[in-house]
């Protein structure tokens, strides 16, 4: 089976799509950091997307490509619980019901939201028990169209419209950006970004982000074949805690991405307060890794311009209190 | 001498001098929460302003009609915080030299962030010095012109860019806005965007909201002239610590608002928490007034649509830790 990596045209197209419904989000920049920095640095504020991270462009990309006849049986997703909100809040906005397969442990705030968003949630341990077959079994008995995470050409065409709307703005304000770090998990929004700056700023190097127990695609992108995290490995940054890169997501990264870094969870959570104190947005901690590796001086930016994607900003508030005080 | 109040074309032009140059901030909701209040609720964050307040657009705008010849003088402001960095950052884009009066018991993020930008800080007494001597003496010294918060056209002309861009991202989303909440202190931003809505969406109610204890323009819309506040009044939201309504802007407020309300500090601090969990963005106690106001019933929406704006995120960390905790 060939690997479908989606196009330029397909992220236009979800782009057209998501026109009016997802937030187009500003670019931030803060002068005094980066006058502390040494180089330019803009924040995509991900988390004031509509349902909190990027996932709602995905989702709702994908579940608008269902044929009129599979839309009545609804959808089912698992997920850690930001892909579970964009599915949630997608099927909502055309009418279908959805059921989202949700690991137990994810934070409180994710798997509420679902359930007010209008889903059926379904609760699993993610150590224990495949989500995959759980899926199976669901979508067998009512045949719903499952709506993966990432491993999905029209998931990834809908996360690339982030890239699309950085270039824009780059664009408009005369900025060439050297760097755009992005916060890797299963890479379906890497994957969507780097394809659409491939094709709009092609000087620029798209850098991957992961926690450092969850370093897959960092391994991966050096060995050539997708690399497996620890089944006992653990992190705060429960966005990213995926077992492998995806098979798709991994066929465009090996190709687009410059690099992938890894950063502590100890630095995500100081690059949460960084996020509040200098840019004013509340970034939950897998969200904002690909600030983090840039404020640690993870990623070399040689005085130009890079760009943070903070993909998500859905945390306890416990948390973001605890990032606060640190 | 005639009050000044700026018309909608001085609005237009301070839109088309700070566009690239001032964030245009999107408009935020959240489903889940419009539902739980029975009422559809946008936020506008102006915490996401370049200097983390809507006040950079106010400085920018009266800076830019300072003539050529003035400009090497320099300005000189006072300021509790949001107004003094917006000038700092204002007078920085157009290489002048800046000092800023700060009342000594400001936020220290504030004075730390308006010295960073470049301004000299001169700190007094809130409560025994007069700034404005201070201002009249370090003006008759240096020959600088004086920026002031919120009395001035060129000020209330920028600020009134929030209103023009609410009525731009409504229109473009078929929204008609019943109400347009907006917090005040001096009354220069509920002034500019009162004059950009009565222009542009003439249906929708402006209303204002203070702190309890600083409600000079709810005694004032009522009495019908200029009230002033208790001198021993104390709040947390120092971006709104004024004395009295400025004149011109209670000539324009006074026409244009169809009603000014209080909330207690607790409120303020309650919906600091709901601006973090449910639009992932950093608001001052000063900033999330408007947000409090309609969060509390304390606005009646009927069921219809209300833009609150959240003016500001200037805020030190242990504060924004305690909302959390609440």
């Amino acid at each position: 089976m060939p690997i479908e990596a989606p196009q330029i045209a397909a992220i236009e197209a979800a782009a057209r799509r998501l026109d009016g419904l997802a937030v187009y989000t500003p670019l931030l920049e803060n002068s005094v950091l980066n006058e502390a920095l040494g180089f330019r640095l803009l924040i995509k504020p991900e988390c004031l997307q509509r349902t909190g991270s990027f996932k709602f462009r995905g989702a709702y990309n994908r579940i608008s490509l269902i044929s009129e006849d599979a839309r009545a049986k609804g959808v089912v997703a698992f997920s850690s619980g930001n892909h579970a909100q964009g599915v949630a809040a997608a099927a909502q906005l055309f009418g279908m019901s959805a059921t989202i397969i949700m690991p137990k442990d994810a934070p409180k705030p994710k798997i509420d939201n679902t359930r007010a968003l209008g889903a059926e949630v379904v609760l699993y341990d993610r150590y224990s028990e495949s989500r995959e077959e759980l899926g199976q079994h669901i979508r067998d008995e009512t045949g719903a169209t499952l709506v993966k995470p990432y491993d999905d050409p029209g998931v990834i065409a809908g996360q690339g419209t982030v890239g699309l709307e950085i270039a824009a703005q780059c664009r408009a304000r005369d900025i060439n950006p050297d760097i755009v770090a992005v916060p890797c998990g299963g890479g379906g929004l890497i994957a969507g970004v780097s394809t659409a700056l491939h094709a709009k700023s092609p000087e620029t190097r798209i850098i991957g982000v992961e926690p450092n127990a969850f370093d897959d695609t960092v391994r991966s992108l050096k060995s050539g074949v997708r690399e497996t995290n620890d089944a006992d490995a653990r992190s705060i940054c429960d966005a990213l805690l995926t077992p492998a890169p995806g098979e798709i997501t991994f066929e465009i990264n090996r190709r687009l991405l410059s690099g992938c870094v890894s950063v502590s969870d100890a630095e995500a959570m100081k690059a949460m307060k960084t996020a509040m104190q200098s840019f004013k947005i509340a970034v939950e901690p897998g969200g904002a890794v690909a600030l983090a590796a840039l404020l640690e001086g993870r990623i070399d930016v040689r005085g130009g311009v890079a760009v943070a994607v903070c993909s998500g900003g859905n945390v306890a508030p416990e948390m973001l209190a605890q990032a606060l005080s640190g």
